[in-house]
């Protein structure tokens, strides 16, 4: 690759270049923080004694999903279809659909993909139930199929239960299908600030899952997994008795979100380090409040809030346009070309824009990684 | 390609397939109110005896510039170096980087690319127009450079007047840079809701731009560019007299927020037709409230707002996660796999999610268009 002839269009960067080169912005990776991370997960839920299968929706990265699965993840969590497609394609041999698949067109990919690696789904319709039975027997493939209980959320899956306990006799009962347990997450408790709060919903996720397995089991439907769980509330499902499998995300990167929890040590969060940056350039320091970056509403996601200008005391990202990002910042505090490192609100979304990741250790650029799944929503 | 093999992972339709089947969520965009919007500015900007160098920072996609030139545009405005790149390679001839480029890998680019097709890029600091000027003299070609002044945003730009008569005379003793003209472009006031707040604001654009356009003359340096406007403003610049070529680039698509605009039949916003629509599709029904579709954060920018429900009366968009948008809706008036078209609030940030354009006329897909400079951020 020549010196200025593919970086920038192609890859924002070369093996070896330093921090400063990188062409921006770009999606960083700190490598120590990011392997210091999996191994608290991992630590976590060998004590807690719940398997782990993070959720690879937050990084859309095989390089990633490889890693967490090498350190004895049981397999990966997909959000779409097409993001199950390309971990497998890059050679993840477990993934589960943590949601619900019911297009007629992306059945039949589920059962096509059901040929080629484990695959599992969530459901919360019986007719739903029937379509997916018909692909399988068509295909000659067994899908896994967890039923998802709306455990709070408002969100899908049915009430928890014998709406529950019905849904999974009608899988039981399917032809082509296996009953493989119960679904039971709730997003919005994983980024309730308050302690008290989060840990009176999460009592009550825990609740609506024990329930139904008690139900299940009871109607001779016992789970073989029980699935939840996320960053900011693992530790309460993994420690429930209830939960086998948890299902986070977010503590392989980390986001600015998380770190406006109050009570990070009392909870998980607070063992997780920031891994994860967007690496931006100061282009203009031409207005008299400070100077303006290159990272605007397609460089960050905004949902959860702007992003946290990291290490410059005094220097605030204080508003984001299209392709630029304002900093506010004192008389001097930032130089024209000089690399700012943005703590992004919400991961998801943000690594989403990226097809790369710079992996950095040391101030130089150890590996590029593509975003396998990014933009695969399908 | 076979049917379920590659639909939807690889690209999210076929050519002749009906909306109900296009694998959601999908960017559509319709043809037949797309091609009027472009007739309508093409006219436009020719009563008003204006140029017009659409901006390819909202649609990113050489099909679509290809068309806008086709229909007489003088080239394609881009926001960042390596869309111009892409827009180069995709066959675009004149490009112009309406922004700062300084970072010095970056200038290096420039430079080359100014090799290969008509470039011409902005600036705001004198130190940036020497490092432009050896990068071009290495290269040995000549950059077009532009002065670009603050007309209001507090963004980039030279303060008018003086200072940027100061910068355009570096620019014209430079070696290797020739002077182009003058970029007053305001991006604030394109959303500004009130029709007279708008006109007042605008003016004051427009007299910043006059009289920094009066002095430069004055100076001896002659404005062979005066460039800006946009979609919610162009009518006004393009009668100033002042301004020679606009930039507008929502017109093409249109979005929620400009539909959000109170005068729309007063301004130009009001001529333009929706033409671009997140297609969704309702994955689960089991909430008591509506539906839940599957297009969340990954799948629109919410910066300005949810997006709109397109034709369902009754049916709101009313909450996003990363994956998932609930829909409330009266009860049956939603059903699993349903279509939902949804118009974005934001254009330019929701086209950068997509790597593929489905364009639809008469309910079928008539072609499927890449988004040339998806993720070109750098």
């Amino acid at each position: 690759m020549q010196d200025g002839q593919d970086i920038g269009y192609d890859v924002p960067a070369r093996v070896g270049m330093a921090e400063d080169e990188v062409q921006t912005p770009a999606l960083i990776v700190d490598l120590d923080a990011f392997e210091a991370n999996l191994a608290q997960m991992r630590d976590d839920c060998a004590a807690m004694g719940v398997a782990l299968r993070p959720h690879g929706k937050m990084h859309k990265c095989a390089e990633v999903a490889l890693r967490q699965v090498a350190m004895g993840a049981t397999g990966i969590c997909c959000q779409k279809l097409s993001e199950a497609e390309a971990f497998a394609r890059a050679g993840l041999r477990d993934v589960m659909v943590t949601n619900q698949v019911t297009d007629p067109l992306r059945i039949r990919r589920l059962a096509r993909l059901a040929g080629q690696v484990r695959v599992s789904v969530c459901v919360d319709d019986a007719a739903n139930v029937a379509e997916l039975s018909r692909a399988a027997v068509a295909e000659g493939v067994t899908l896994e199929v967890l039923v998802e209980i709306d455990c709070g959320s408002g969100r899908c899956g049915v009430t928890p239960g014998a709406a529950a306990v019905a849904l999974a006799r009608a899988v039981a009962d399917a032809e082509g299908l296996s009953f493989a347990g119960l679904q039971a997450y709730h997003g919005g408790a994983q980024h309730i600030r308050d302690a008290d709060e989060r840990a009176v919903t999460v009592a009550g996720v825990i609740d609506k899952a024990r329930k139904t397995v008690s139900a299940l089991e009871a109607a001779g439907l016992p789970c073989g997994v029980v699935g939840g769980g996320g960053t900011g509330t693992y530790p309460y499902e993994g420690r429930s008795g209830v939960y086998t499998e948890l299902q986070c995300g977010s503590y392989a990167f980390m986001d600015a979100d998380y770190g406006r929890v109050r009570d990070p040590e009392a909870l998980g969060v607070g063992r997780y380090r920031q891994a994860l940056f967007v690496l931006s350039s100061v282009i203009s320091t031409a207005r008299a409040k400070g100077g303006v970056c290159d990272a605007g509403l397609k460089a960050l996601a905004v949902d959860s809030g702007l992003p946290v200008v990291s290490g410059l005391p005094g220097v605030v990202y204080a508003g984001a346009s299209d392709e630029h990002g304002l900093l506010d910042a004192p008389q001097g505090a930032v130089r024209l070309n000089q690399r700012v490192r943005l703590v992004p609100g919400h991961c998801d979304p943000t690594v989403n824009l990226y097809d790369w990741i710079v992996a950095m250790r040391g101030g130089r650029v150890e590996a590029l990684w593509p975003v396998t799944a990014r933009g695969k929503l399908y």
